[in-house]
């Protein structure tokens, strides 16, 4: 029964996807402002199905960080229709040729950007994913399939309704956008066999979901996977910058998976460094570790054990290691990173752009916060999810990322010899 | 035993892919050069290797098709080494920055390519995809693991300890490029359980190697999957181009993916059309089937049975469909095709451009043959093969494609509010 549901959303999904390819950019930025408005209009039932959620929430017991996670008032409505817009007014990348050349027999080969086709997005409890996965998608041309939280549901059910209505007013078909409205952990399981209609599955959420999707999807999976990100400061660092970035990183938003988790600090500037920066993380209310260079510098702060240069806290947690060089710096990150977001704080060129060259993460910051790794940041708008996989695309997820290519050649008769 | 030697090597090329990726162009291209270059003044033992392949194939009673393949000569050495030549005269693409931008906060974001890391590809018969394989990942800065068919393994030994030597004299680490020197066939079933070391898997091959390989890799999977190419003669085709493109898009290799096996004809010039096109078909020894709307107009050829639209023959057999539309065309090739290569002819401007945008296929032509689909017709040198996939890439895959991304970011001091 509910494989036949899911069967039949694939299936519509599939059937839809090659209308929405072919739907042009007015129409489309038309649904997503309609969208915004239909939003703002329908606040108060929204908020009266968010207080379900809510209330099943605090039965539940589920925690205050994750009841926060999940309400929604007049000022997050706001933001999810501001997101919107947003999106609107960015570039339709469909239809973008990425380049064209000339070919000695004289045809003209070229690369043009189209929809994926049929994109299931996975993630856990924060509704406005829901909005954000929408719009990126319809935007890109593609047919989505909302799998949200069920501790989200009621709210999850209001948003689609409305968003949906919008979108077909302005001209997508219906089954552009549906949701999983089961919240049975067997409808999951049914969705990562549909090959034959979906063509990419996004996991957000923890590492358990992440596994189960890579593990049982026979659709091509982008992960979103964990974050264990370091800020090195050099021998070369302005130490004032360097204090403000490794603050920022650790404590702005700790448990995010682009906050930094190890600090490395160079042998050179470690007694300079230390003392004044541990200072300010302890006032933060950082449970500071150290290694044992560290500990001879500032000695009131626990051991670091071997296990916490790979320890994923997402928490008022820190680990700190003084490094010889920035070779060992780079070294560490290579061993012990997730290979998310990585910085150097220098302010040497060639040691800028040797950092920059060998991390091999998605993304390597000079002189600024690891937090940034992010769509809205970069300016992608919103963020279909930050891929931590070298295939397709890394790093945060734009509309561009949601477009595969397709070669397109030009002839006046070209055969083959 | 064997899992332990595939281990130790896909490991070995883990620890080498980190130096590879920064190996600058210079040295890339003089390992391109002295690779052709060996080649060529090692012919003698190249062909003594291949002998033993060639005598084994007539024992074990290969097709004379399969041996052809199998086989290489002097002038096919010199082709290798033209490839190789051909690969050094192109762009790096490492480290090519694909775009930048600044942020409000005066952050400069940028994408730049990287190498995937490691590359694995299993293939069958033709030992040229030996050298071309190895020379575009090495150019990408990727370490590559091959897995060649058993019975090319003298050839490919021959091949790739040549090349590992021009390589090694160059400045590339020696595990840059390794051979599975082995025949077994678990040898495969544990390279595709190495994700901890391998990037990105790529078969190349049957049908039934292609399924094991996406069916037991837990390695992200890029896929050169079966071709069921049309070419649509449209109603304002001009027709005696026609004629010469479905000609050679069935007959000038019909083994090949990239060849034709529908001919999709508008009803409006079909009467016209049909009688000297099927002539020449005949003439060329095809073995043609129509629809009944084909029959009518030339009566002496087969009936076409609704599992002719499913099927790729690989052969000189072709099946002849009437349709009453372009959008009929367009459907039928959706409903049967496999994406590969299909190709409308047509002096119609607003027809060529529906069936570019509309057709769903890794690469579309107007007015030229299906069989240009080819890394080498499109100028990427030599090819890795033809993704039949959305996901990451779709069609000829060159330099380019072996590339990933990472986000590069330039601040001075920013931290997230």
């Amino acid at each position: 029964m509910i494989k036949e549901k899911i069967r039949q959303i694939a299936q519509n999904a599939k059937t839809a996807s090659r209308k929405i390819a072919g739907i042009n950019t007015k129409i489309k930025n038309d649904a997503l402002l309609k969208m915004a408005k239909h939003l703002v209009a329908s606040s108060d039932q929204l908020i009266e199905a968010n207080l379900k959620d809510m209330e099943y929430a605090k039965q539940k017991g589920l925690s205050s960080a994750m009841q926060d996670r999940l309400l929604i008032n007049k000022e997050r409505i706001e933001k999810m229709a501001d997101s919107l817009r947003e999106v609107a007014l960015l570039t339709d990348p469909v239809s973008e040729i990425v380049k064209m050349w000339r070919r000695p027999n004289g045809l003209q080969v070229g690369k043009i950007r189209t929809p994926i086709g049929v994109i299931g997005i996975i993630y856990e409890s924060r509704p406005n994913v829901t909005v954000d996965a929408a719009s990126l998608c319809l935007k890109s041309g593609n047919a989505v399939i909302l799998r949200g939280g069920s501790e989200a549901i009621n709210t999850n059910i209001a948003l689609t309704g409305i968003l949906i209505k919008a979108a077909v007013e302005s001209g997508f078909p219906e089954k552009a956008l549906q949701l999983i409205d089961v919240t049975d952990r067997t409808a999951v399981q049914e969705l990562l066999k549909m090959d034959e209609y979906i063509d990419l599955i996004i996991p957000r959420g923890g590492h358990a979901l992440i596994r189960t999707v890579v593990e049982n999807s026979s659709i091509p999976v982008i992960k979103h996977d964990k974050g264990l990100c370091h800020v090195f400061i050099d021998s070369e660092a302005d130490l004032k910058t360097g204090e403000e970035i490794a603050l920022n990183a650790k404590t702005q938003r700790p448990s995010v998976c682009n906050a930094m988790e190890t600090l490395l600090v160079h042998k050179d500037i470690a007694e300079k460094f230390m003392p004044s920066m541990i200072r300010r993380f302890k006032e933060a209310g950082v449970d500071v570790r150290g290694c044992p260079e560290t500990k001879k510098i500032v000695s009131d702060i626990k051991d670091a054990s071997d296990e916490d240069w790979d320890t994923e806290y997402l928490d008022l947690i820190l680990s700190i290691k003084v490094v010889d060089s920035l070779n060992a710096a780079i070294d560490h990150i290579a061993h012990h990173g997730s290979m998310l977001s990585e910085a150097i704080v220098t302010t040497d060129y060639d040691r800028s752009w040797k950092f920059l060259r060998e991390v091999d993460a998605a993304s390597v910051y000079v002189n600024a916060s690891t937090r940034f790794t992010d769509g809205n940041e970069f300016g992608l708008g919103a963020e279909m999810g930050i891929s931590t996989q070298k295939l397709h695309c890394r790093g945060p997820m734009g509309l561009e990322e949601l477009t595969s290519t397709k070669y397109i050649i030009f002839g006046n008769g070209q055969i083959r010899n």
